[in-house]
């Protein structure tokens, strides 16, 4: 994807600050971060949302985010994988930001908003999604 | 981990709303959802956090996550993966939530609040982080 500033970053095309590099994964640090060693995972693969990447493509993913996040001495943090602009993506390449959360204002701020328990509902829904899978 | 709700409901000593079960995973509905089709991917590996799992046990969670969202129809979602009680973490055995986002209300909120881009914080930071990897 030409257009795309992820696939950039992956050809070297614009500077980054690489973390780590292998035949799937490329990981570097977010310029613009919430904390210290923010860093963003993304497959080579170019695709905009998580179900546009095939399987293999996306084994590596979570190990690299782990080591990043050993690696820079996180404690506790957030990995998150945002799809779609309501869900706050902001570049149409699948990301896996690994965000340490050292302190209640710096890092990922997260609401949850539960919605009341309906057993009934979820035993419908079950249903439907398991005949799909 | 006997006391750990997670470990019980891969047993099935708790019962719930299973989606998907192989040897390393399981996948079951949130049954206080944030919106509809809101599912737990989690490690059969008991750790508390992610960086606590071995490699080997966290290359299929993302697939797993990516079928759900599929199956369910979720077109905008976000996956979470919390590590610590500052970070959002409620259950100390790693999970991968998978969060429909439907409208502005429902599913994940998200804040952002980003740090001032300071890019020689930014290289020391890199090969700080890169020794370690």
């Amino acid at each position: 994807m030409a257009a795309c500033i992820f696939c950039k970053i992956i050809k070297g095309e614009i500077p980054a600050f690489k973390l780590f590099e292998s035949e799937k994964v490329f990981a570097f640090l977010d310029i613009q971060p919430l904390s210290r060693g923010h860093a963003l995972v993304i497959p080579k693969f170019h695709g905009e949302k998580l179900h546009d990447i095939p399987d293999d493509q996306l084994a590596e993913l979570l190990p690299v985010a782990k080591n990043i996040a050993i690696a820079c001495g996180a404690i506790d943090y957030n990995i998150l994988q945002n799809n779609g602009k309501i869900a706050h993506q902001f570049v149409p390449h699948v990301s896996i930001p690994m965000i340490p959360k050292p302190n209640e204002e710096e890092g990922l701020v997260v609401s949850w908003p539960i919605q009341q328990t309906d057993m009934d509902k979820l035993k419908v829904l079950h249903a439907e999604i398991k005949a799909k899978m």
